[in-house]
């Protein structure tokens, strides 16, 4: 019998002014589990997605035809705001999230995955200059001030935009060993902040 | 008189199997200058690109049709060893460089700019993994083994993946001040590398 493990099936959510290194950091990082992964590029339809930088990502397929994925990445941006008021699609993203066996989430990413409910009463993070307003969003979320990525369940959050590089580390470290998260840290010639407590971003922003 | 600067134009070039971080990370800290900068993503042609990774960018423009740019991003990627064949992407590529007042590549990006002649003489970095490589592309470059990025004359050139957002950052430094790079680094929660000698891949890859 064949014991390579499946390949990882990762679902990254697209919306328009999404933060690039949110979403485009742990990509990189995914992909270069090479054949251990299978990166799907989910957006409310299929087609060119702008970020809050000017340049585009590609939406492969609606979210409306998918069915849960191994790991749902959230990125964030300011497009969030406009995102969190639009009811479609936060019903979409509940229910891709609930089916969704990890929901991982960059920077403002967990505000909304925050305004879906799905992280009430458990402990998150976010981007640490934008951290007053979380309470906003998701007031019944316990919001941790100081973490580069904070796990609850099947729920990881991270910090500001490079945060997610670090979470998805730490992700795949969990789903395929720590020793393969060191090679592909060391493959892209990436610092790993390996300790989720390092948070030099808090004291900056004062919080 | 108005003294605000003038937009820096970012012509951020891509080709299929182009590697994500190495674009998009150096995109992400540009894209946090605002309206300081433009950036403009070009390819043979327009029209979505497919990374090693497997997620797209979209190319707005084709290199034909665009003069040079105040800076022109060259990223790495598996993609580069098929376009270093291509005589007619090297030659657009050549009449861009030429034509661009600052040139900067990341991680095997510096074979394609190798290959065109434009470094000869000069001193140049590139990924710590394939650094056996380099000379076989470009024989008459100055390759040097350990330093996170390098600049000679217009060209700066910069280790594995990661390495091209400190470059992006160190390149703010040099066209907007210091402050400006230490600014978009703490709002992208990034820990720069300034030291551009910093480089513990060269000796984790044996060189």
């Amino acid at each position: 019998m064949d014991s390579t493990p499946l390949p990882i099936h990762i679902g990254a959510l697209l919306f328009e002014g999404f933060e690039l290194l949110d979403f485009f950091g742990p990509l990189e990082m995914f992909g270069l589990l090479d054949t251990e992964a299978r990166i799907i590029v989910v957006a409310d339809k299929a087609g060119p997605v702008t970020s809050s930088c000017g340049p585009c990502g590609l939406a492969e397929v609606a979210m409306r035809d998918c069915a849960g994925f191994d790991v749902l990445l959230i990125p964030g941006g300011i497009g969030t705001r406009k995102a969190m008021t639009n009811t479609l699609f936060l019903a979409e993203l509940t229910r891709l999230a609930e089916a969704s066996r990890i929901v991982a989430t960059v920077c403002t990413g967990s505000f909304l995955l925050g305004k879906t409910g799905l992280l009430d009463g458990r402990d998150a993070t976010t981007n640490k200059r934008v951290f007053a307003q979380a309470a906003n969003y998701a007031p019944n979320v316990h919001w941790i001030a100081k973490a580069r990525l904070v796990e609850d369940g099947k729920y990881m959050t991270s910090s500001g935009i490079s945060a997610g590089m670090d979470m998805t580390l730490a992700l795949i470290a969990k789903l395929r060993g720590r020793e393969t998260s060191l090679r592909i840290a060391s493959q892209a010639e990436y610092e790993w902040h390996e300790d989720s407590a390092w948070d030099p971003f808090a004291s900056a922003s004062g919080i």
